[in-house]
């Protein structure tokens, strides 16, 4: 297959790729940007290919990126040559990796899941900061959790930010994107415990009575979770807080409980 | 005492605090930026009383904002009144909330804390990033931490982005910067207890023979720990990684760990 090579800035290719740093055009055309040779790896060793895979001149050979590009061109997908500023124009990054991939957006509906495939999935509301949500993402995959269901108005984890974050768990874990009307229909259909950090007739988070599978909600970073949805959860847990303030960071308090959950299922 | 009034962008006041933002400038005058009255309450609250208080005209009136008027008054401080543009100026967002201080930075030095004055103190090494900065420290505060102490070449932990993520807790904990020497060096002449999370002949972080003062340490969020750091710990302990990824986010880490820390010590 034919390589493409690209040397100026206003090619129409350049500013497609460009444009996927923006929400706005991520959703118009159904793709997101990853960036680096790990990254694209763990997502090529995932089953997941980029559609397009763009390389900048005068990178080191390596043997994984060989592998990258051997299964780009098996998938049918496209090959571009540019240079590092060019590059670095699409990426919005200084110093960028010598390799960026374009993906299409998966789907994100509840009923791509099997909720009895782990025995942890991270649940998120409203979680704004793409940072946190790549956290959370890495998180996930390190407890051996299913993924992570996004209830209402949550950054998109497609976004640069929570991809990087994630450090490849977007494409290891299932990422969810639902109402809370339609989750909590869902939860209640099947099997599974929802579990809440709360101050709200909470017991302590170490010794709870934690079920398989567990789905640990987390809440807004300034709002925490509307009362009506802490009281909708099966089990509302309390963390030591001994300090001033009376809440954790979202991902943070997330991973606490979810490694404790993580230690009572084992 | 007289308030002043600033209505231009161009006043000598308004581009000092605006330099602010930078570490150069912060380093230069010794001084940093927090903003919100929350933030600020928390500060007063603690003792830290900023030099210089800018308040955007038209806000709403607030008991607390009442009460830190007069603290900075009593304590000698500036006042400054000024436009919600202005304000924008200086703090850096595009919806700045109507308060904004000016504190001097204070001693960081090894010799400012007390190690038997708390059980557990967060040690991170060579973290840049000032939003896991600041994330840490919050965690300090809630599992009642001492504080946390940053060797080597840490992000600032008086930045913009790190006090903010810090919730208040950079008011609350104790902030110590030091080389990897002088701190290991301090840690063997006195009481207490290293613990890094490792890969390298470690225990199960649960059920770990942890004891007070334990000193959590985690290290660089892409490189971790040098070995050396490692084999010079008292204790190395291991997390579980259940999916592809080898390591967690390490504000994450660090507050799984101490966590596990304040259960054992309980």
């Amino acid at each position: 297959m034919p390589r493409r090579q690209i040397t100026g800035f206003s090619n129409p290719t350049v500013k497609l790729l460009r444009s996927l740093r923006d929400k706005k055009h991520r959703k118009r055309e159904g793709k997101f940007l990853a960036e680096g040779l790990r990254l694209l790896t763990d997502a090529r060793e995932c089953g997941r290919i980029p559609e397009t895979l763009v390389m900048a001149e005068g990178r080191d050979a390596h043997p994984l990126l060989g592998a990258l590009e051997r299964a780009v061109e098996a998938a049918g997908g496209d090959i571009i040559e540019t240079s590092a500023d060019i590059l670095t124009k699409i990426t919005g990054k200084s110093n960028p990796q010598a390799v960026a991939g374009v993906f299409a957006e998966w789907d994100t509906s509840l009923d791509q899941i099997d909720r009895d495939s782990a025995p942890i999935w991270l649940v998120a509301q409203a979680l704004r900061d793409p940072g946190n949500l790549g956290t959370m993402l890495r998180t996930a995959d390190a407890v051996g959790a299913g993924g992570l269901i996004l209830i209402d108005d949550c950054a998109d984890p497609f976004s640069v930010e929570s991809v990087r974050a994630s450090m490849g768990a977007v494409f290891t874990q299932h990422v969810v994107q639902a109402t809370w009307d339609d989750f909590i229909a869902w939860h209640r259909a099947g099997n599974g415990q929802l579990v809440a950090a709360s101050l709200r007739d909470a017991v302590p988070y170490r010794g709870a009575p934690y079920q398989a599978p567990c789905f640990v909600l987390v809440g807004n970073e300034s709002q925490g979770l509307p009362e009506d949805y802490e009281m909708a959860c099966d089990l509302r847990v309390t963390m030591p807080m001994k300090g001033r303030a009376d809440s954790l960071n979202a991902a943070v308090a997330a991973a606490v409980l979810a490694y404790e959950v993580l230690a009572a299922l084992d």
